[in-house]
């Protein structure tokens, strides 16, 4: 029997929440925290409705799965992210120790990669799933508001 | 007339704070932010009690300046902490826009500078102050802690 908890569903659960930032005209990035093909948080970018440049998809989820678990490492955890976490994002994942970090849509100029930001030496990270349509909805967001400014 | 407000006057505050976070054996860190010579944000490492990576107190301190003045971008501020920030908290700090950092105690291990964070081009950072305060209080705790076990 095929399993249908792949990578490919939790991202597409990942770009739903970024779909409620978008209508909430939030740049749109949203993120799951799985356990066990079980999610056990989901959250999306909030830093305009909270006036919080800590209020990435990331940071929530983090915070979420550990209040979930009880404890504050994600020893055994999958974040699926929309966008390549910043470095604030990429930090905090780091203290984690996050097992896994999926990420559709490359961050050229913020991405923790050409940030140079360290993960921790367990983590394994995973990119482009569904990068497309993470990345649509990102070009359609900043494109209307650039129409509207 | 002398200006009692100086780098030292503010940084014996967030040691106030760091002395908290050691009373609840948390990891003695303390952090105020300032504008105008008025304290706007206090907080302390709350890692431990809140099961939170993300609770550092600079991380806090952010969240709580921002909201109390009403807008995410902390230009005219300036955080006095009493260890240099790690990845995560100058990657917030760097998307806070903050003015100044002023940090006691390096961390050579772990602090953002050895790690290479990038920090935003406007954002003047001085250290050094009451470092050996605030160092004394971290070895403190490490030796306590290590005693424990």
């Amino acid at each position: 029997m095929e399993n249908i908890f792949d990578d490919s569903y939790f991202m597409k659960k990942a770009i739903q929440e970024a779909e409620v930032a978008y209508e909430k005209g939030e740049i749109p990035v949203g993120a799951v925290i799985v356990i066990d093909n079980r999610i056990i948080a989901r959250s999306h970018n909030l830093t305009e409705m909270l006036n919080d440049v800590t209020a990435h998809a990331e940071m929530q989820a983090i915070t979420s799965a550990a209040n979930f678990l009880g404890g504050k490492y994600l020893k055994d955890c999958t974040l699926y992210v929309t966008l390549e976490p910043c470095q604030m994002c990429a930090g905090a994942l780091y203290w984690s120790q996050i097992s896994k970090i999926v990420y559709a849509a490359k961050d050229h100029q913020r991405g923790y990669e050409v940030m140079g930001t360290k993960l921790h030496p367990k983590t394994e990270v995973i990119n482009g799933i569904m990068e497309k349509e993470a990345a649509t909805l990102l070009k359609r967001f900043f494109i209307e508001k650039r129409n509207l400014n």
